[in-house]
């Protein structure tokens, strides 16, 4: 940072232009400005009190400071190539500004762990940003779920008809998904929320730091043990990738379920047209596009997953330049998730149920077929002799062209002689559902338990945010 | 299970030979017939309980699962293709030996909640044991640690000389990492260890199950509470996987490390003879093959977390027949990770190392540059000054062919006038070291305070365990 | 070799035993038995003709692989981790045999060049069987297609109702696919085609051999033409497992369609039951599990890419002991292929076609729309303002519960008075149909050419083959 | 594309703005614009021929096309999210040029198969690109080949020293790997230059087209003969992915070795100034960037592959949304790709090679050893048995801490009688070098003859292109 020619006097060129778009991270990194510059004041009142820095000069910096984020926010700051990264870009304005003190602030740190330290105190901020968007795709899910506990759909397995479930207690199904999702996120951001501050290059400072100070000031938690693994360490950015990867694989699982539903032969939902788009072709389509490329999207973040997994996996300590590619798919990642996540429980509330298409569905497939097996057993047939009876009367309805609902009693009795009156009342889908009445059952009574169950959790997770 | 020749009655014709080893998981899943057989006699005693199964039935089951231990420890049981899995070959086992009683087994679950309970039990164990095996390695590399507290090696960026370290330092970073995999694994195994079972097939049953009895019975720390995601979620699966990864990811690091280390240009370590492999055709060769083998394992885990994230993210609930899939993957992951560990605490405690050969290393770099240019700022000059100062009075050092240490004070003082005598103590790589003497720095007491730290911490997890 | 109990004379202590089970490969290495025979066998030749090895030293040897192969065939060669390998393993039996001739094999070569020509020969087999497999699956999509050129379904876009196509055209959109998939295995093919041998540890040899004669007897096409390149180089293995990858993605596509079109919803299909299997608790039941677990395998084999990818990025050349990880993941792969291949074109036979079904779905969507924005254009009205006529006259259609061709001509022209009596041969599905008739199209007269152009590239292919 | 608020009359509402963000595309397809226009021009003039278009329309297109062009050349073209993406952009910027003609230029075509020729024509000029870049760079190597045929440098395994190689003989090895990577990129390219267009929307079109005039047109050397095949395929990008995988693996080993030599402790080679970075508090660093984060970017393109394969593994036919996300992948995979290429043939060109410090290590680790047994062979020894002959000698000579070639004969002869005094000839580097002289062997011979045959290759090439 000489002339801006050379790296120092110890080069003989400068970098080739090609070389600084190659290397330079300027482009990407800038916004992490913000939180840069928060470590860097953090820094500085630290050297401060640690006798390092004059007040003067830390007078100088915050007031520097504070230009430069006017400069940034009115878009008036010029980033440049020449100083390669967010941190050059900002010290060099810095001094330019204030002159020797700007010099005076990167004593006893080192890009290494000024770079570890603005991820960390930004993706602390998309973490908290995510766990309440998780919240809010939950509400609308709890909301449908409670409008919809006695919505009768057929409960796929193999995408065959198994049995009766309640739409309700399908939503719900994702509810303990994300709320999954969210536990995952409050763990993750334990480990992001590690100062590295004061590992310095590789191996800490010789300047008397105080790196509790600066950790206080920043609202960290805890503070990296070691300064070697301080400026290695990507573990936390892998972590939120795989985490934010399973988020991604249930918006992609839930959007499955949605187009499939939305197509005609379906035709259990409807998605409102602000969230569809047609095509260039056909004038009558109404595609589902959002969950379409919520799916596709989902590949993205799994991809890198691989690229950072990979990034790491040979890297002797400590830093390397490798590690620069770390920001770019996490960045990505974030963003993604985030964008994904706000439109989609924008879209569950624009979600039309249509249950007749549902229930319609539900007697088409011998759904209430357990249920007779069932029966039998209770009335004292083995559970595997019940379930071979069941499956011949099911072959004898399905050659009728009827539900097992629609076969004559004596016919029933034909397979069983357990069989009673009282079996036409479990054969309905409704007396299905009604029966399955148990902590984690789809009965609209276990439905709505959950629901109230879940609306304090969140109530909870509202009033400790 | 009829006749065993089709799958119930509705089927017109049996599965082909070629379709049931294709679907056919016992070669790979009956090696949680342990665990499945846990989960059996639990399920029986909770229908015992809810009066949905006869005392007599239960202590018939109880002895005919008894006897099926016995079978498979002696290796006399035999697994048959023909009842396609773990589940349905014990089942059949036992209704050979106790008659209708075993019939009455699977009355109240399904095999979509018996296979989810198994993985979880079998997870759980595993996961425990790889938590003792990373404390063991842990164990290993402190041990390292503090014998080398003292041991300077040159800390590398970019594989350069950067500043000195201590070798215990370096390998404390290590033991962080490992640290973070221990957390990683706990946060897992608390989603791991909740209970599926009495989801049935996807939305529950008509029995009067007691699920929060067989919970009890088995261990599990919570109830998933929604049928369908019970049967459909693999979460934990890929949260372990990415966690394993991770930890293959720190080994893999590692092995990067000790390989070059081991190579006769750095000669830093040696790998005690047990630990290696010769060559078929140069008989000099002494080669590192744990810690490459190791290195190429890392790619296989990580295949596997892709493997399983996109096995699950475009199905649509409840169950389907791809999440077979999860097994192989995941029971090689487990493989994977507990013999690397195991080999690698064994052989990081026959390393050698070879201080003389990392000193000379040391001196090969510039390695005190840094500290040269903190002398300087401490002496008032700003610190992007002193590090330009620094690199001119470097690069007349290496025209030179010797160290900084190595120029006289007057050249050193044409550099800088405010250079004095006490500039050589700085310039020592012993010097280097002992100053960076704070939270976190690689000062030798630093390490040995970490060393306690580390032991204390392992000793609390013993006393907990 | 020495002793079987350390490497060589350089050695002081033996490998331990966990380290021979971590790093010995014999037990899935030992497939590869017929081939490191062949190939010894051609190197044991070529050094007979180069006069470095005496005609009874080639007879003996020829003698004593007799004596393996038949001892491998009738189950009675003895495996053992002592000798590591494959390799290994049977020259250690060749010299019991034998003697000093046996020790004499491996002049001029090393394992490294060993193992690359093994794995050549055998993926070379593998890929032999693959294109044959994916040739028998076209063949049996081509006569569904034949069978079924007449078929209207509905073609969808977003799983939203399109156009009409026809059943056989869609098959054949999967014929392409394979055909592409047959390329890239020939392409790949030749890049495994070409013989290591020669390159002994990394540098070649001293010996006077020639690689001609080895290549000529081993049938290689080329012969790799530098030493470090060929011991290290995995490229094959790589982009083998990228082919396969796509044509597990094709399979993938296809057994999500199956999967959706058997549901009964949809049921435009029906799978035999040879194919499918049932659940152990709904008797009802019958899933479609091949496709199921075909979708799922595909993870498995894009996991494996993941994963040999991985393994090559960072390795120095020439050889690390890395390397032994390439060879379970494509051992895999070409099992989980080929398996794959031959279920699927089994299971395509025993589809049965709905076609009553697929035409209701088509009357479903308005799925003749653009012929009717078509017959506007070629009266004379722009695309794009044919194409909102239209939108408003579904939007009308779809208030009144009709399709398209249901609206009296009266209203049809109350949206453009282009509108003539001859409006209803194009809305018509058939009609639709037969006016794409153009290469590439999907009117039944073009589904019968390419039929017939696919019979007559299948066919040429097999008199080539 | 009627009022531009809503879809079409068919839709109730209009897209909200957060679902056009979400779904829009202009902001990175906008850089298809070129080659959107380039077919849009050859669609035109084929429906012209074909009778569907007039020659009046047909100039009004070109002539507003034209316009376009330099719109977008001079940075005028206003690009919008209201009309999503490329296609609708550049279409309703046409028609508000030129009117009625405008709205006619989407006649018997759909976004489906327009945006699959637009990415297949981008990428075809793509990998002309890469194909020469590849060239560019192996020259590069070959140059470095010639230059240090005869420097002796020691050839690694298990990066412990094997045998002496030719430092040009290692440059060769990338040649070789470079010459696949070429021949991969081939064979894609002609998969690429296959034509979709005339597929319209999924099903072909009513319209009399002539897909063979528009493949003329555009150079295409075949046409997609399925239309459904040709709007869902994107193989194709699947494939160039794979093998630009392939290409930054290669780079990365490359890299890996270059990090590795230039480390003080090797200091094998040297890499100019303007490729490195230096430090911002160590002021002695010179840092090797560029192959650091070269090696980093390869994780970023498999990354990508693994995003793509993905994206397309579950889709059913034709076209889903998901597959907007192919794009912004493929995209970044290309530009990594060329710049990686350019910046590498590049930085190879500035390459000191250090032939002194490579020859100094080379005598650390008894490289000729296999010479030695080599050398028995011939007398007569078996190799097996000579192998452990040597092996002690080795183990000897190391505890004296001397070369093999330091051993007295006398000394060397105490290990076997077969040793002459002409022993001393096989045992030096260069000796050992020149022995290795076959095809593919090491020795400079060899070197400079596949300079020669490379150098034929790539003349062939540049004469072909």
């Amino acid at each position: 940072m000489n002339d801006g020619k050379t790296w120092s006097g110890r080069f003989n060129e400068p970098v080739s232009e090609l070389v600084k778009k190659y290397t330079g991270s300027v482009g990407f990194d800038k916004r992490l400005a913000k939180w840069d510059i928060q470590g860097s004041l953090a820094h500085a009142q630290m050297l401060c009190e640690a006798g390092v820095l004059s007040a003067e000069d830390l007078a100088a910096i915050r007031k520097g400071m504070a230009g430069i984020i006017a400069e940034i926010e009115s878009g008036q700051m010029t980033w440049s190539l020449d100083w390669e990264d967010v941190h050059m870009n900002i010290e060099r304005r810095l001094t330019d500004k204030i002159g020797d003190a700007g010099k005076r602030l990167h004593t006893g740190r080192s890009r290494n762990d000024q770079v570890a330290t603005d991820i960390r105190l930004w993706l602390r901020d998309q973490i908290t940003d995510i766990q309440s968007l998780i919240c809010d795709l939950q509400s609308a899910l709890i909301d449908l779920a409670e409008q919809n506990a006695e919505a009768v759909m057929p409960g796929f397995t193999h995408l065959q008809v198994a049995q009766p479930v309640s739409f309700g207690h399908h939503m719900l199904a994702y509810v303990e998904m994300f709320g999954r999702d969210f536990e995952r996120m409050a763990d993750c951001r334990r480990r992001v929320n590690r100062m590295p501050l004061g590992a310095a290059a590789l191996a800490g400072t010789t300047f008397p730091i105080r790196r509790e100070t600066t950790a206080a000031l920043l609202g960290f938690e805890a503070i990296c043990q070691n300064s070697l693994d301080a400026v290695s360490d990507r573990d936390f950015a892998v972590e939120f990738t795989a985490a934010a990867g399973l988020v991604m694989v249930h918006l992609s699982r839930l959007s499955e379920e949605l187009i499939v539903w939305m197509s005609p032969r379906f035709g259990f939902i409807d998605i409102a047209d602000r969230f569809c788009t047609g095509s260039s072709i056909m004038p009558q389509k109404k595609n589902p596009d959002v969950p379409e490329l919520v799916r596709g999207k989902s590949g993205r973040v799994i991809g890198h997953l691989t690229a950072l997994m990979l990034l790491m996996k040979s890297q002797p300590l400590a830093y390397n330049k490798d590690n620069q590619e770390d920001k770019e798919p996490l960045f990505d990642t974030a963003d993604t998730l985030i964008d994904t996540l706000r439109i989609y429980a924008d879209m569950m509330r624009g979600v039309t149920v249509k249950p007749e298409n549902m229930r319609a569905a539900v007697m088409q497939g011998f759904a209430t077929a357990t249920d007779l097996a069932d029966y039998l057993v209770k009335k004292g047939m083995p559970f595997r002799d019940s379930h071979e009876v069941v499956a011949l009367a099911v072959r004898h309805a399905d050659g009728q062209g009827v539900d097992l609902s629609g076969l004559p009693l004596d016919v029933l009795q034909g397979f069983s002689d357990l069989v009673g009156e009282d079996v036409y009342e479990v054969l309905t889908p409704e007396g299905s559902l009604n029966a399955r009445n148990h902590l984690g059952g789809t009965a609209p009574e276990q439905v709505r338990r959950q629901v109230k169950r879940w609306r304090g959790l969140l109530a909870d997770i509202q009033n400790a945010g």
